[in-house]
């Protein structure tokens, strides 16, 4: 039996698009394939989110199955994913399914059991459950068809199952030899590992081949990672397909293992800078854009940005803007301009000293016997953006953010200032990962200045400022950080793993004050298990429940 | 039998003040009290979101509800809304719960079975469904206890239904007389018709009193309307409690249907402004701010804002703040300071055209050869935001964006520019609907120069520009958004329904381009069925699967 794994990268939306690439990806395979197979839900592109509540949409993608059907008649079985309209009388309005394609029409219909509505994932807000276990015969062989979900709830893998059904473990009892997932799973560091070893221990639990397909690209602040794999009955992993970018993977089950290519898994600076760029590269492409702008400060932030960005579009596409200030080191500017160089990037240089004196002029009346604060501090970073933004709309091209995961989760960053742009390309890497990520870069080779991987952070915006003025060493936060949001932990619970009380209430509670900047911040490619995207749902207007239990230690 | 329906306003997560806010009422009841209901959730305040998913919040809840238990030990029972571990190795972690007071303890657990995971609502992201239909004698009579969607699946009642039982009919067989259902129903133009309609039919159906208790305050973008009432088995409501506000209602059932106090239902205009008032003091206070600041442009969205603010707030505590440009009118100088006047408010006015000259000359080189554009637009509105965030920042005013819905919807409004701020009071509200209740409001008192509401739209960005410039008609542009957003309706959809082809096409592409602005919009007061807020979850980076079918028309 020959499977193909068709891992596509499809435009959210662009129903047609999309048809039309899955079209060409099938033609293209070698004539002796039993079943090809796309990612979950591959025809619109997942996830589609509240385009699933336009009937017009729903209506329109059955339509372009049927005519996809028609197109490859003449082809091999293709598993399409493609929503279904739930036609009973009650229950939510569709199902998260995929439509086996073969002889021209769609002859079976393949129904999610398993529904993921935790971090990122919304699915119970469009979609009615299977009851799970759908197997069919093809190429002599009982193939279990499942989607993504269906295949994470295998009671002897998990310590605490988030549903009461397993579809696998019915399609094994029901005889299935082959195990297809048809999946989108989106990129978090080190996930892959958990992948493969899930259903390694599948595989060998049922003693069935495993065929794992993986969507790729970026949607909005989601990576898809592709990676698609085939495990053995051993538990083997026998092929697996490219990371990042689009790939079909055609295996030979008669063959044993000698399945088919094996794609490395990359470290972990590797797998998220990797991330990153195309993360950046497709929300600008699928955006529109070709161009992008950075602001360039002389940080660490903005030089992995812009590296990142120069990696997605090439660096004729990238413009560095320098806007120095009065409170400017010298060596920011010479950084910047000597990281452009090194990346190959044009520049702009924008001195905001006149415009700051405009504002100081304008607000002299109101201000008159206030001390400078932070308002003066943030004038500075809304006249840079607001300069950024200028050149974006005049020039059409995307402004990037620089802004880290660490400044983000404590709110060290100005609102309309820096954090203004469409896409906020390091928002989910912690500040110690950020260096981490620009010291492999440099490995390879030195592309970011040695001076900025080694000065002390500073936003400059007042004179001698560094971060550390501000906030705790950025070891000590991180920490702090990622058992708070990463693993849900309490002042109580971080202040008992041995952090200072005082450090831990006080970042705590600047990442609760900080939730009104995050409301309105741009989408941030998320690289961790958990980002403040789409899977952080917090209020802003709220009470401290935490303090009382901190303080009375 | 005597029950009392304590209509409270919680703030999310602030456990120890909600805890003592219930105690207090509870007090206050008169002795003779036989069941004290408070709304779905009351300890921890409606959403509250991923505070859910930090095990201390819950352990923390808990602990709380087992101390007011004991506090309120010689007093009536109390059902006391409460999240409740699911203790089971499978399914979801919590059950959104209510605990009895009674005796000193907890006597007993409800558990929701119906959960709405759909627009604002993501109530299977956190917990578990229980099977329904649970009762207890209390008095001499059998109380169905349900909570909030529970009693939503009436099929007699619906076309069709989300979910597959219905705990109300359960609890019939089981012999309930009463129905409590503990509630958190966020505020829509015309919802209270719809709930009591539904509660009515259910009254009659099963012959059953109904007490429906409904959280009540503002908790970001959701305005909880309270409106808690009492239906007889006859389907009359013989008791409402009053609208946007706390209150307690006692109702007697022995006495039929002389039950209690029953508030009127305004109309349309009058429930909405009292929504954003509401909201706009809500978010004020349980984010800590006592002062507000609002950009008055002379148009109708910043005037309704302002007169929102002062009626929230006090005028005294708000400040509007004139920035004229040399594209701004006398009239509009003029019409704000009149607002200002009739409203007693203080103003401060900060010419601008020096800041747009220093802009112009930094940015003299970049721009040379290129003609005027959006960008010089754009540039004047993001120097607005930036003086009024300066001036919150100084003085620890609120800023208030004055945006609505109509202008959102299209992206007619200049992200980080007149889209800054903490809360977007009137971001749900349509043009056509603006104007609605701005004439309502004068018809009280002439609060709004009369100016404001004859002269034609215009952002005054360039000479002599207006809305109309660049957008249809308002009613024909609200129609169509209605349409499109409220509705789910297709291009082809609306078409048919008779709006001219080509200006359908130019909105939804609109709607469509500005999905960028709106993930980074402020939080903004829900008052329509469907708004651009926490119900509304839109890819940014997609394409276009409706221009072939409008366009082959």
């Amino acid at each position: 039996m020959r499977l193909a794994l068709l891992q596509l990268n499809p435009t959210i939306g662009d129903l047609a698009g999309n048809a039309d690439r899955i079209e060409r990806a099938v033609r293209a395979l070698p004539a002796e394939v039993d079943l090809a197979i796309t990612p979950e839900m591959s025809l619109t592109g997942y996830p589609p989110r509240d385009l699933l509540l336009e009937p017009g949409f729903v209506a329109r993608s059955a339509e372009l199955a049927a005519v996809l059907a028609r197109h490859l008649r003449d082809r091999c079985p293709v598993l399409l994913g493609v929503p279904e309209r739930n036609p009973a009388p009650q229950g939510r309005p569709l199902f998260n399914a995929a439509a086996l394609l073969e002889e021209g029409r769609i002859a079976y219909w393949v129904r999610k059991s398993l529904l993921p509505t935790y971090d990122v994932f919304d699915e119970d807000r469009y979609f009615e459950p299977s009851s799970g276990g759908q197997t069919i015969p093809i190429a002599g062989r009982r193939v279990a068809l499942s989607i993504c979900e269906d295949a994470w709830n295998d009671r002897d893998f998990w310590l605490k199952r988030r549903y009461h059904v397993d579809p696998i473990e019915i399609a094994d009892r029901a005889g299935a030899d082959v195990l297809v997932n048809m999946s989108a799973s989106p990129f978090a560091s080190g996930k892959q590992d958990l992948r493969e070893r899930m259903l390694s221990s599948l595989a060998r639990k049922h003693d069935l081949v495993v065929a794992y397909v993986n969507q790729v690209g970026g949607n909005d602040d989601l990576v898809f990672d592709g990676r698609s794999f085939v495990v053995a009955p051993s538990g083997e992993v026998i092929a697996r397909a490219r990371a990042f970018r689009e790939d079909a993977l055609v295996v030979d089950l008669t063959k044993g293992t000698a399945g088919g290519p094996l794609s490395a898994v990359e470290a972990e600076e590797e797998e998220i800078y990797a991330a990153l760029v195309l993360g950046t590269r497709d929300y600008a492409r699928k955006c529109g854009f070709s161009r992008v702008l950075i602001g360039l400060s002389g940080g660490i932030d903005s030089a992995l940005t812009a590296v990142i960005a120069a990696e997605a579009l090439g660096a004729a596409n990238v413009l560095g803007v320098l806007m120095p200030s009065p409170y400017s080191s010298g060596g920011s500017i010479d950084d910047s301009l000597d990281l452009a160089r090194r990346l190959g990037m044009a520049t702009e240089t924008l001195p905001i000293a006149p415009i700051m004196a405009a504002f100081d002029d304008v607000l002299a009346a109101p201000f008159a016997r206030r001390l400078p604060d932070a308002t003066e501090e943030n004038i500075q970073a809304r006249i840079r953006g607001n300069l950024l933004m200028a050149l974006s709309n005049k020039f059409g091209a995307l402004l990037l953010t620089t802004g880290n995961k660490s400044e983000l989760a404590v709110g060290y960053c100005t609102l309309y200032g820096d954090m203004s742009g469409g896409l906020a390309v390091i928002a989910d890497v912690p500040k110690t990962m950020v260096y981490r990520v620009a010291a492999w870069l440099n490995g390879r080779r030195e592309v970011i200045p040695p001076a900025i991987l080694t000065k002390a952070p500073s936003a400059e915006l007042r004179p001698d400022q560094t971060d550390q003025d501000s906030l705790p060493p950025y070891d000590v936060l991180d920490g702090i950080l990622d058992r708070h949001i990463e693993q849900h932990e309490s002042c109580e619970d971080i202040v008992e793993a041995g952090y200072d009380p005082a450090t831990v209430r006080r970042v705590l509670g600047l990442v609760r004050t900080a939730e009104f900047k995050r409301k309105q911040a741009a989408p941030g490619l998320k690289v961790t298990d958990r980002a403040f995207g789409s899977g952080w749902r917090m209020p802003i207007a709220r009470g401290d429940w935490d303090a009382g239990a901190s303080s009375a230690r």
